[in-house]
């Protein structure tokens, strides 16, 4: 998906034979997987497009390819109907455009699935006076419920998840705090549309103390005695934040080892990837 | 999104007075975030849909509504020109429908983001004899390499991890298995177009050992001894692999401990949802 391409259209010979005119053609370029994509850039008629369509889709049939791609910017809508009319299908949207998807063997498609989870944060910062970094939200589950709770939000396009933890309360407290540990994750299904659910809860320890809400999300964050917040009579009602308060008590007594991230080779996009393993255990084993 | 919905069509008196033809509008329900949402299922000229369409949402703007949802099905791909035209964005689609939205009010959005991960589950299965379950695929990185690999695959849409763990186990190799726990779990970026990748490792125990091979994807499977399998060159060049292997060792000798599944009250979907701990410290705690 890297390869720049100049224009959506190339001319191609389709036989070596010198009468034969010369066929208009999609531009696209090669997957790993006997595929090929296009990115249409330039606006065109629905006429003249499905013309160039069919000529191409039977030119890369000879070529023997299954799957077609084609990445449609928002701005070539007029395009997706004609698209839909030849057997394309939805694969993927984001805001600026739309991926369609056609499988040209008679045998059943391989296309692989498109993404299937949010992915959410929770932090829970506890300083050296076991006072829990807690907040009051704007909107939301608890909104003017009086109840205090640990930062939380959604992981961002491309983000690690501890960056994202570390993230969240700066933007709403102004605290500054490192990564510690994954302490438990909780899958659920259904949450939004039909998509799914990841929510890493995770601990850092904090780097500064002072407080600084962010006035668009937050209405009030403060330092509280962890008994006190593990008290709130909302704990009652949710499982997960009794297993947090629980595991926190664990980790206290030395007892809980959470999953911390390990930098491992870079992958082609050159961005760092990160395992998350139980660090303390496999470094104890007498085997290594 | 529960709500069945009749007809994309109602009809409403904008105003009380008595003179006042009645307006078409879009039939819609409310969502938590004063926004409305619209599921289109009947057909329509795309100059008839575009008046309604300004219409209703002349409409909402009274009613102070934010977010505007259209979710329009394949068949009506006809429509999304005139969508687009008037401002909406792509949200989301899957094979069968495309999710445009619209922001009312002149303040920024808060629409949420789109799903941003695709999740992944490697099943590691290791019985009595120390010996792991392992496959060659017919495809992907390793195919035609002999590399003996263990199991992995994609989590369907809805689906718990510790379900695919097993899942991917019986179809691919044929062997029953039971979930233990995720050793570890990977996250990495722009591995499928532009989204993230969450991929977790999970240790599983044999139920059964008679192996029936998937043909599709698998060339061959079978029960290898750890050592053999862990000294396959390939794991020289894959950190995951080598990891893998350690914390398989650190599993052995008592030291390391994963993620378990705890099944928690079911959401409104009414499914279960699980949080995934470290059970096992959390039970050796003398504080709780």
């Amino acid at each position: 998906m890297s390869t720049s391409i100049d224009s959506s259209l190339t001319e191609t010979q389709i036989t070596a034979e010198d009468q034969v005119p010369k066929i208009e053609l999609l531009t696209w370029t090669d997957d790993e997987y006997d595929g090929v994509i296009v990115e249409m850039d330039k606006p065109m008629d629905s006429a003249t497009f499905l013309s160039i369509l069919r000529a191409s889709i039977s030119h890369w049939k000879q070529l023997g390819k299954k799957g077609v791609w084609i990445k449609l910017p928002i701005y070539l809508a007029s395009l997706v109907e004609a698209l839909v009319q030849e057997g394309f299908w939805y694969h993927h949207a984001e805001r600026k455009y739309l991926m369609l998807v056609y499988w040209i063997p008679a045998s059943a498609d391989t296309i692989p699935s498109n993404a299937t989870h949010r992915v959410g944060v929770g932090s829970f910062v506890v300083n050296e006076k076991r006072e829990v970094l807690v907040v009051q939200e704007k909107t939301g589950h608890f909104q003017g419920s009086g109840v205090w709770k640990f930062p939380t939000g959604v992981v961002d396009q491309g983000e690690d998840i501890c960056a994202a933890a570390v993230r969240e309360v700066k933007e709403e407290t102004g605290v500054d705090a490192e990564f510690l540990e994954v302490l438990a994750f909780r899958q659920s299904h259904m949450s939004f549309f039909e998509k799914s659910d990841l929510f890493f809860v995770c601990l850092l320890r904090p780097l500064s103390s002072d407080i600084q809400i962010q006035e668009l999300e937050i209405v009030a964050a403060k330092w509280m005695p962890f008994d006190e917040y593990a008290a709130q009579p909302i704990m009652e009602k949710y499982e997960l934040m009794k297993y947090i308060n629980n595991i926190y008590l664990a980790k206290v007594d030395g007892q809980y080892s959470g999953f911390t991230p390990v930098s491992t080779a870079p992958n082609f996009s050159k961005k760092s990837v990160y395992l998350y393993l139980n660090a303390g255990g496999l470094k104890k084993s007498n085997s290594l």
